[in-house]
């Protein structure tokens, strides 16, 4: 249930404005244990008060997988009702919090994706998928329904195709993926790495109030009827407007100036 | 309006856990006549209470339609208003049971689904089609906007594609409704009865308590906000973890013994 | 932020009862001046009114684009909060009104459509574009998110593919644009005029009561949750049948008369 002697669970390096966060169990596919649920919760408090990340990618260590979820080891140690409950409510809230920080949070999927792991992929706002990655809602081969992940799974890829996962379990290329909304690039393997950060790093550089203001708006109308949602984006972008870096970037554009240095602001 | 003498509008054989039901109108392309409506219900009604039955395959009979939606014979045979009324909410009665059935319901689309034959597709959690099948939500063609269908088409394939549907009543062929999410399948002519079989076959072979009670928690939480829905699939989910069948599968996964029987508890 | 003297910013032509807008300010990329936001809610509010025209179709003038948003020269004309906030807010409702107008309508894009122009084809009923069309939510390029345009936007493609737009502003082509939702048809750049007079045609030849009272239906179902949409549906079509159009098409359909001409009852 924990990484090797000294190896931390989930591991964080920066590339410029980008944080790059590393699923660290490879020898466990990554699966999201409690400590590892955790210890990106913990991350992504800290990523919530520090503007200076503008975006953060979220991959899985070696080549085997992503994520295949929960650690079915730690699941399978007790029957006690309130630990899985526990252990649920912790991983929804990391899901929501992905949602609500106020960097875009990039899934990059080299290979495998699957229950837990595969709604880590549809909850980041991003996702970069290589065309050799696949997905599956797998739960159901083990006896579970992916009751969780069917949230966030049929957020993205509509009702007709989230059943078909959740029901059979069965794997879906990253073609599909695509073709479904459940990721929103997919490149050769060979790219994924630099495609990935070169998408980050092209949103990083973006006004990053504008991001995080917008990615709150966004999330919060996507849950109104049009007409409340028209009304409130209104407001919004009538401020947004007001902004240094909006009237810096609308003035450099009409007045054929460079593209200024963003300030934040 | 009826089946031929002596030939019941609507069939049902079963392939061990597997009902398959036969729209069986053939020389109606198999048009939904109020009796055929109400043999449906009685059918669905008798499957809610049947867990023998792991799964349900809808097809038509015969090579020329999987159904063209109402029987327009028997439309037209009254100006009644109470007696349209009667048939539309039977009809649409009949086709939200499928959603709250305990069984995953799979529609078997060999050629033409138009108007409510299109929509008891899209109502259905998951759809087949063979390449050749055709869709259209046709009924303004003859001059009556598919209003009912378009509540399922709609949330099936979203505003656009569905507004165009809707206006036009023009046929979409197998691969556009596949893009769309109208059909989660699609596979050659030759290979559509067995393919659908292996995929309800596969399904029933499934644990039957997580497959039901999974889907009853997806078409909820489906309508709520994404808070809601993950407040509500968590503790789905921690409930459906101390099921025998759950135990037994993640005990086999993690012991790696052979998959158990499932034993629907 | 005016049209060239003596040239108004929008003209209106009809083909039979196919009333064709065009934005008319090539010079500025078909910009949303709030001049021409105010002459499309002028002419929408005419066109509520008329009934002898039954199909929409709005286009760009000039071939460089479909238009590519607020015109942001009058944007920076000022720093005053209460003239952006009424721009965005006549922006808005002109937005909502294509969605209340009794016609269909369609976007036809040739080129470019970005910021407020692409969403004013995602606001649209349908929209044809040609193969060489492309399309960006690119205010963040300029410093200011998206926040207005992804309202439609988002409704029309979902999450994923949507805030990767919001958040990069990199266009996407047609065939992505069609396979995300975000167009309902795409054609050869010389077939792009006939094709969609042809698609607007077919749609005026509809009967127009069932037309208009149909999409207003389907805009307000698609808000409603699944249930209510069927007792509203029901509802609707159990009155949509009593009209004297769908009686007679279902007469004709019947008793294999030719189409009958319709009479808008």
């Amino acid at each position: 249930m924990s990484a090797a002697p000294n190896e931390p669970v989930l591991l964080r390096r920066d590339e410029g404005r980008v944080a790059i966060l590393t699923l660290n169990r490879p020898h466990a596919m990554n699966a999201l244990s409690g400590e590892l649920i955790d210890a990106l919760q913990a991350e992504f408090d800290r990523l919530a008060k520090d503007r200076s990340i503008r975006c953060v990618i979220i991959e899985g260590a070696g080549d085997r997988a992503f994520s295949t979820g929960h650690d079915l080891r730690e699941v399978a140690s007790t029957r006690d009702y309130a630990f899985h409950h526990s252990l649920l409510t912790r991983c929804s809230a990391m899901m929501l919090s992905i949602g609500r920080l106020p960097q875009p949070v990039i899934a990059k999927v080299k290979s495998v994706a699957t229950a837990a792991g595969c709604q880590l992929v549809a909850a980041c706002d991003l996702a970069v998928a290589s065309d050799k990655a696949t997905f599956a809602t797998s739960g159901i081969n083990n006896g579970l329904f992916c009751g969780t992940p069917s949230v966030s799974v049929g957020r993205n890829i509509g009702p007709k195709r989230a059943l078909d996962m959740l029901f059979t379990g069965q794997f879906v290329d990253a073609a599909t993926a695509l073709r479904d909304g459940l990721v929103s690039r997919v490149v050769p393997p060979a790219d994924l790495d630099r495609e990935t950060l070169a998408l980050a790093s092209h949103i990083a550089a973006q006004p990053p109030e504008q991001i995080a203001s917008g990615k709150t708006m966004f999330r919060k109308h996507m849950e109104m009827n049009v007409e409340q949602a028209y009304a409130y984006a209104t407001d919004f972008m009538a401020g947004a407007i007001q902004r240094e870096d909006a009237q810096a970037g609308i003035d450099a554009f009409v007045n054929k100036k460079p593209k200024p240095e963003w300030k934040g602001k």
